[in-house]
């Protein structure tokens, strides 16, 4: 039962100026301001457009996305300049059993259904699977982030 | 194109306290510590269990789940307590275009293909979509919650 097929329908797309993967910086997930200056857009498709109401008070959201130009499923992947395979949910990977991407980004402002937000690291037409409000509760402190941390100490030293 | 029809399958499920939706504190996104507290157990289905190398390493980390329960779409929707009617992307509601849940946990241990974790606010039985390593780049400081932020100064307040 619970292994059923779950179908989605996109609600929108994505306006970005990575218009090929090459484009983006694979490390930005080590970084903590990541892409953070990258600027883009969401557009909601017209009949989702009034669940936008109230959505200009947040200044972060969650954009839940599809990689749509991911083809293969790996469970064990070698992330962008690592040595060793780690385990895909262990990485933010497009290559997972489901092709789900997140990204937090922050809102700049709002045209009617388009939303323009900086952090932007999906590609142009990426197709937009759901948008949340980013809350209190998704801000976590003292992390720790296992092969990631290894990673940006070893940046810090060289 | 971009509008067609996106499938996904469960790659585990959630073993949890609550077995109704009632049973879940309705404001535990206004509270930043949430259900910090309550614990339950992240099933991750045998086939995939190798994706779960070095998950170890993380403090924290992001669930996509299906709001298995949901039932309706809504665009506009009455949080719990709320008298005024919110956009839906607004809102973390089950009630959405795509019903899918997102809720970042703490990683407390892990038993082979089971993680322990807390932070819990799924529904036993819950549909897991993807795991995601919550990053330095996902904790963001500086928030405004719109809806949500005059609804914890009035908490305050009383």
């Amino acid at each position: 039962m619970v292994r059923k097929e779950i179908r989605f329908r996109p609600i929108g797309r994505v306006h970005s100026p990575f218009k090929a993967r090459e484009d983006i910086d694979p490390l930005r997930n080590v970084r903590p301001n990541g892409l953070a200056k990258v600027e883009g857009e969401l557009e909601i498709f017209k009949p989702y457009a009034a669940g936008l109401k109230d959505i200009d008070g947040f200044s972060h959201l969650i954009v839940i996305f599809a990689f749509h130009r991911s083809q293969k499923v790996k469970l064990l992947v070698k992330p962008p300049r690592e040595t060793r395979r780690r385990g895909v949910f262990s990485t933010r990977s497009p290559h997972r059993p489901n092709p789900i991407g997140l990204t937090i980004v922050r809102l700049l402002g709002r045209r009617k259904n388009i939303l323009q937000v900086s952090g932007m690291d999906m590609l142009d037409e990426t197709p937009i699977l759901d948008i949340k409000p980013y809350t209190p509760r998704d801000s976590k402190r003292r992390l720790k982030h296992g092969w990631l941390e290894e990673r940006s100490k070893k940046k810090k030293k060289n």
